[in-house]
Protein backbone atom coordinates (compact mmCIF):
# COMPACT_ATOMS: atom_id res chain seq x y z
CA UNK A 1 0.00 0.00 0.00
CA UNK A 2 1.43 3.37 -1.18
CA UNK A 3 2.58 5.81 2.05
CA UNK A 4 0.22 8.94 2.18
CA UNK A 5 2.50 12.09 1.13
CA UNK A 6 3.38 14.10 4.38
CA UNK A 7 1.67 16.81 5.00
CA UNK A 8 4.09 19.10 5.83
CA UNK A 9 7.89 18.61 5.17
CA UNK A 10 10.99 20.83 6.23
CA UNK A 11 12.02 20.73 2.41
CA UNK A 12 14.98 23.23 2.45
CA UNK A 13 17.15 25.79 4.30
CA UNK A 14 17.59 29.12 2.03
CA UNK A 15 20.77 31.35 2.87
CA UNK A 16 22.03 34.30 1.09
CA UNK A 17 25.22 34.25 -0.68
CA UNK A 18 27.23 36.90 -2.50
CA UNK A 19 28.61 35.07 -5.49
CA UNK A 20 26.11 32.10 -6.83
CA UNK A 21 28.90 30.66 -9.26
CA UNK A 22 31.36 30.46 -6.22
CA UNK A 23 28.85 28.93 -3.94
CA UNK A 24 27.63 26.28 -6.31
CA UNK A 25 31.09 25.49 -6.78
CA UNK A 26 31.33 25.23 -2.81
CA UNK A 27 28.47 23.11 -2.16
CA UNK A 28 28.94 21.08 -5.50
CA UNK A 29 32.59 19.87 -4.45
CA UNK A 30 30.95 18.83 -0.96
CA UNK A 31 28.84 16.66 -3.08
CA UNK A 32 25.94 18.18 -3.83
CA UNK A 33 23.98 18.12 -7.22
CA UNK A 34 22.37 21.23 -8.24
CA UNK A 35 18.35 20.49 -8.70
CA UNK A 36 17.17 23.72 -10.51
CA UNK A 37 17.75 27.39 -11.10
CA UNK A 38 15.77 30.28 -11.44
CA UNK A 39 14.97 33.68 -11.44
CA UNK A 40 12.76 35.36 -9.48
CA UNK A 41 10.30 38.46 -10.76
CA UNK A 42 12.40 40.90 -9.57
CA UNK A 43 15.89 40.05 -10.44
CA UNK A 44 16.82 38.29 -7.60
CA UNK A 45 18.33 34.15 -8.00
CA UNK A 46 18.17 30.83 -6.77
CA UNK A 47 19.66 27.71 -7.09
CA UNK A 48 18.55 24.55 -5.38
CA UNK A 49 20.86 21.79 -4.50
CA UNK A 50 20.75 18.19 -2.70
CA UNK A 51 23.06 15.05 -1.96
CA UNK A 52 22.27 12.57 -4.12
CA UNK A 53 19.56 10.20 -2.74
CA UNK A 54 17.82 12.83 -0.30
CA UNK A 55 14.73 15.31 -0.81
CA UNK A 56 15.77 17.97 1.70
CA UNK A 57 17.63 20.96 0.14
CA UNK A 58 20.09 23.87 0.22
CA UNK A 59 18.83 27.10 -1.87
CA UNK A 60 21.27 29.64 -2.29
CA UNK A 61 19.34 32.92 -3.05
CA UNK A 62 21.32 35.95 -5.21
CA UNK A 63 20.01 39.28 -4.80
CA UNK A 64 21.90 41.60 -6.78
CA UNK A 65 22.71 45.13 -5.75
CA UNK A 66 19.63 47.43 -6.40
CA UNK A 67 17.14 44.59 -5.65
CA UNK A 68 14.73 45.30 -3.16
CA UNK A 69 16.00 42.29 -1.31
CA UNK A 70 19.51 43.33 -1.60
CA UNK A 71 20.87 44.63 1.65
CA UNK A 72 24.68 44.91 2.65
CA UNK A 73 26.22 41.58 4.04
CA UNK A 74 26.26 40.63 7.58
CA UNK A 75 26.02 37.66 10.29
CA UNK A 76 22.39 37.70 12.01
CA UNK A 77 22.13 36.02 15.22
CA UNK A 78 19.10 34.68 13.98
CA UNK A 79 20.91 31.70 12.51
CA UNK A 80 23.41 29.50 13.39
CA UNK A 81 24.58 26.78 11.78
CA UNK A 82 24.13 23.76 9.04
CA UNK A 83 24.85 20.16 10.34
CA UNK A 84 25.90 17.92 8.07
CA UNK A 85 26.60 14.16 9.26
CA UNK A 86 29.62 12.41 7.71
CA UNK A 87 31.48 9.19 7.62
CA UNK A 88 34.56 10.59 8.27
CA UNK A 89 34.82 14.11 9.75
CA UNK A 90 38.43 14.67 9.53
CA UNK A 91 38.84 13.72 5.93
CA UNK A 92 35.56 16.24 5.37
CA UNK A 93 36.94 18.95 6.48
CA UNK A 94 39.98 18.91 4.81
CA UNK A 95 37.78 18.04 1.97
CA UNK A 96 35.98 21.57 2.65
CA UNK A 97 38.90 23.56 3.08
CA UNK A 98 40.44 22.73 -0.10
CA UNK A 99 36.85 23.93 -1.63
CA UNK A 100 37.24 27.32 0.10
CA UNK A 101 36.20 26.71 3.62
CA UNK A 102 37.79 28.61 6.18
CA UNK A 103 37.94 27.14 9.65
CA UNK A 104 35.79 28.23 12.06
CA UNK A 105 36.64 25.98 15.08
CA UNK A 106 39.26 23.33 15.12
CA UNK A 107 37.95 19.96 15.48
CA UNK A 108 37.94 18.01 18.36
CA UNK A 109 36.70 14.63 19.62
CA UNK A 110 33.83 14.13 22.52
CA UNK A 111 32.06 10.94 23.49
CA UNK A 112 33.01 8.86 20.49
CA UNK A 113 32.16 11.75 17.98
CA UNK A 114 34.19 14.11 16.36
CA UNK A 115 33.49 17.77 15.10
CA UNK A 116 34.77 20.41 13.28
CA UNK A 117 33.06 23.49 12.10
CA UNK A 118 34.25 25.44 9.20
CA UNK A 119 32.59 29.04 7.59
CA UNK A 120 31.87 28.59 3.90
CA UNK A 121 32.94 30.88 1.47
CA UNK A 122 30.22 33.55 2.90
CA UNK A 123 30.67 32.89 6.36
CA UNK A 124 27.84 30.55 7.01
CA UNK A 125 29.21 28.23 9.67
CA UNK A 126 28.69 24.32 8.92
CA UNK A 127 29.15 21.67 11.51
CA UNK A 128 30.41 18.36 10.37
CA UNK A 129 30.11 15.81 12.70
CA UNK A 130 30.62 11.32 13.11
CA UNK A 131 32.05 8.72 14.43
CA UNK A 132 35.54 9.24 15.95
CA UNK A 133 37.77 6.50 13.96
CA UNK A 134 40.19 6.84 17.15
CA UNK A 135 37.27 5.99 19.59
CA UNK A 136 35.09 3.59 17.09
CA UNK A 137 38.24 1.48 15.76
CA UNK A 138 36.96 -1.95 15.86
CA UNK A 139 38.53 -4.38 17.23
CA UNK A 140 40.39 -6.79 14.98
CA UNK A 141 39.02 -10.56 15.60
CA UNK A 142 41.38 -13.00 15.75
CA UNK A 143 41.30 -15.77 13.47
CA UNK A 144 39.90 -18.98 14.85
CA UNK A 145 42.95 -21.68 14.14
CA UNK A 146 42.24 -23.74 11.41
CA UNK B 1 20.21 -5.83 0.22
CA UNK B 2 20.45 -3.05 2.31
CA UNK B 3 21.78 0.20 0.95
CA UNK B 4 25.00 1.93 2.16
CA UNK B 5 24.35 4.23 4.86
CA UNK B 6 25.02 8.06 2.97
CA UNK B 7 28.65 9.13 3.18
CA UNK B 8 27.16 12.54 4.11
CA UNK B 9 23.76 13.90 5.17
CA UNK B 10 22.67 17.41 5.00
CA UNK B 11 21.21 16.46 9.03
CA UNK B 12 19.89 19.85 10.08
CA UNK B 13 19.40 23.41 10.27
CA UNK B 14 20.85 24.99 13.83
CA UNK B 15 18.56 28.63 14.26
CA UNK B 16 19.20 30.81 17.42
CA UNK B 17 15.98 30.99 19.44
CA UNK B 18 15.34 33.87 22.62
CA UNK B 19 12.89 32.03 24.85
CA UNK B 20 13.32 28.23 23.97
CA UNK B 21 10.06 26.87 25.53
CA UNK B 22 8.18 29.66 23.21
CA UNK B 23 9.65 28.33 20.08
CA UNK B 24 8.96 24.50 21.09
CA UNK B 25 5.98 25.07 21.53
CA UNK B 26 5.76 27.00 18.26
CA UNK B 27 7.02 24.06 16.20
CA UNK B 28 5.46 21.24 18.23
CA UNK B 29 2.00 23.77 16.82
CA UNK B 30 3.41 22.88 13.44
CA UNK B 31 3.72 19.46 13.69
CA UNK B 32 7.07 18.55 14.60
CA UNK B 33 8.04 16.65 17.88
CA UNK B 34 10.84 16.92 20.18
CA UNK B 35 13.76 14.28 19.61
CA UNK B 36 16.07 15.47 22.23
CA UNK B 37 17.56 18.06 24.31
CA UNK B 38 20.75 18.86 26.41
CA UNK B 39 23.17 21.60 27.81
CA UNK B 40 26.62 22.48 25.99
CA UNK B 41 29.41 22.54 28.21
CA UNK B 42 29.55 26.26 28.40
CA UNK B 43 25.75 26.62 29.55
CA UNK B 44 23.80 27.10 26.18
CA UNK B 45 21.11 24.61 25.42
CA UNK B 46 19.02 23.11 22.37
CA UNK B 47 16.66 21.07 21.39
CA UNK B 48 16.08 19.18 18.31
CA UNK B 49 12.68 18.85 16.37
CA UNK B 50 11.62 16.67 13.09
CA UNK B 51 8.54 15.95 11.65
CA UNK B 52 7.27 12.59 12.51
CA UNK B 53 8.90 10.60 9.14
CA UNK B 54 11.73 12.53 8.57
CA UNK B 55 14.87 12.49 9.51
CA UNK B 56 15.55 16.42 9.05
CA UNK B 57 15.56 18.28 12.35
CA UNK B 58 15.54 22.21 13.41
CA UNK B 59 17.75 22.68 16.08
CA UNK B 60 16.89 25.27 18.62
CA UNK B 61 20.31 26.96 20.58
CA UNK B 62 19.93 29.18 23.06
CA UNK B 63 22.62 31.03 24.46
CA UNK B 64 22.01 32.69 28.09
CA UNK B 65 23.43 36.33 28.53
CA UNK B 66 26.95 35.61 29.92
CA UNK B 67 27.75 32.90 27.73
CA UNK B 68 30.84 33.19 25.44
CA UNK B 69 28.24 32.85 22.57
CA UNK B 70 25.59 35.00 23.78
CA UNK B 71 25.02 38.45 21.55
CA UNK B 72 22.09 40.94 21.11
CA UNK B 73 19.14 38.96 18.98
CA UNK B 74 19.21 40.63 15.69
CA UNK B 75 18.78 39.74 12.15
CA UNK B 76 21.46 39.00 9.66
CA UNK B 77 21.82 38.43 6.14
CA UNK B 78 23.92 34.94 5.99
CA UNK B 79 20.59 33.18 6.78
CA UNK B 80 17.38 33.61 4.35
CA UNK B 81 14.20 31.58 5.16
CA UNK B 82 13.48 27.89 5.89
CA UNK B 83 10.99 26.32 3.36
CA UNK B 84 8.28 23.69 4.39
CA UNK B 85 5.99 22.03 1.74
CA UNK B 86 2.49 21.81 2.67
CA UNK B 87 -0.44 20.00 1.22
CA UNK B 88 -2.57 23.22 1.92
CA UNK B 89 -0.84 26.67 2.86
CA UNK B 90 -3.89 28.66 3.93
CA UNK B 91 -4.56 26.61 6.22
CA UNK B 92 -1.06 26.05 7.35
CA UNK B 93 -0.68 29.95 7.26
CA UNK B 94 -3.61 30.55 9.46
CA UNK B 95 -2.55 27.66 11.94
CA UNK B 96 0.96 29.40 12.20
CA UNK B 97 -0.38 32.21 12.94
CA UNK B 98 -2.42 30.92 15.79
CA UNK B 99 0.49 29.65 17.67
CA UNK B 100 2.32 32.63 17.43
CA UNK B 101 3.85 33.47 13.96
CA UNK B 102 3.35 36.85 12.17
CA UNK B 103 2.30 37.65 8.36
CA UNK B 104 5.55 38.46 6.68
CA UNK B 105 4.44 38.22 3.10
CA UNK B 106 1.15 38.01 2.27
CA UNK B 107 -0.18 34.56 0.61
CA UNK B 108 -0.43 34.94 -3.47
CA UNK B 109 -1.27 32.34 -5.88
CA UNK B 110 1.41 31.50 -8.86
CA UNK B 111 1.66 29.04 -11.86
CA UNK B 112 -0.50 26.67 -9.65
CA UNK B 113 0.77 26.88 -6.47
CA UNK B 114 0.17 29.01 -3.34
CA UNK B 115 2.73 31.07 -0.98
CA UNK B 116 3.06 32.72 2.17
CA UNK B 117 5.45 33.87 4.26
CA UNK B 118 4.97 34.13 8.22
CA UNK B 119 7.83 35.50 10.54
CA UNK B 120 8.51 32.63 14.32
CA UNK B 121 8.32 34.35 17.10
CA UNK B 122 11.74 35.28 16.96
CA UNK B 123 11.17 36.89 13.53
CA UNK B 124 12.76 33.43 11.74
CA UNK B 125 10.89 33.67 8.13
CA UNK B 126 9.42 30.46 7.03
CA UNK B 127 8.56 29.96 3.45
CA UNK B 128 4.98 28.01 3.30
CA UNK B 129 4.08 26.94 -0.01
CA UNK B 130 2.35 23.83 -2.13
CA UNK B 131 -0.48 23.38 -4.25
CA UNK B 132 -2.52 25.92 -4.63
CA UNK B 133 -6.69 24.47 -4.54
CA UNK B 134 -8.06 27.28 -7.35
CA UNK B 135 -5.71 25.80 -10.15
CA UNK B 136 -5.57 22.08 -9.01
CA UNK B 137 -9.00 21.13 -8.25
CA UNK B 138 -9.46 17.91 -10.53
CA UNK B 139 -12.52 17.72 -12.90
CA UNK B 140 -15.24 15.50 -12.17
CA UNK B 141 -14.93 12.92 -15.13
CA UNK B 142 -17.90 12.04 -16.23
CA UNK B 143 -19.34 8.91 -15.57
CA UNK B 144 -19.41 6.70 -18.93
CA UNK B 145 -23.54 5.76 -19.75
CA UNK B 146 -23.80 2.40 -18.64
Amino acid sequence: MARPAPKIRFLYTGIRVRDLDRSVRFYKAMGMRELFRGKMDHGGEYVHLAFPGSYVRLELNYYPKGNKFYEAWGPGSEFDHLGFRVDDPDRWLAKLKRAGATEAIAAWSETGSRIGYVNDPDGVTLEVFGPDPAATKPKRRRRAPA
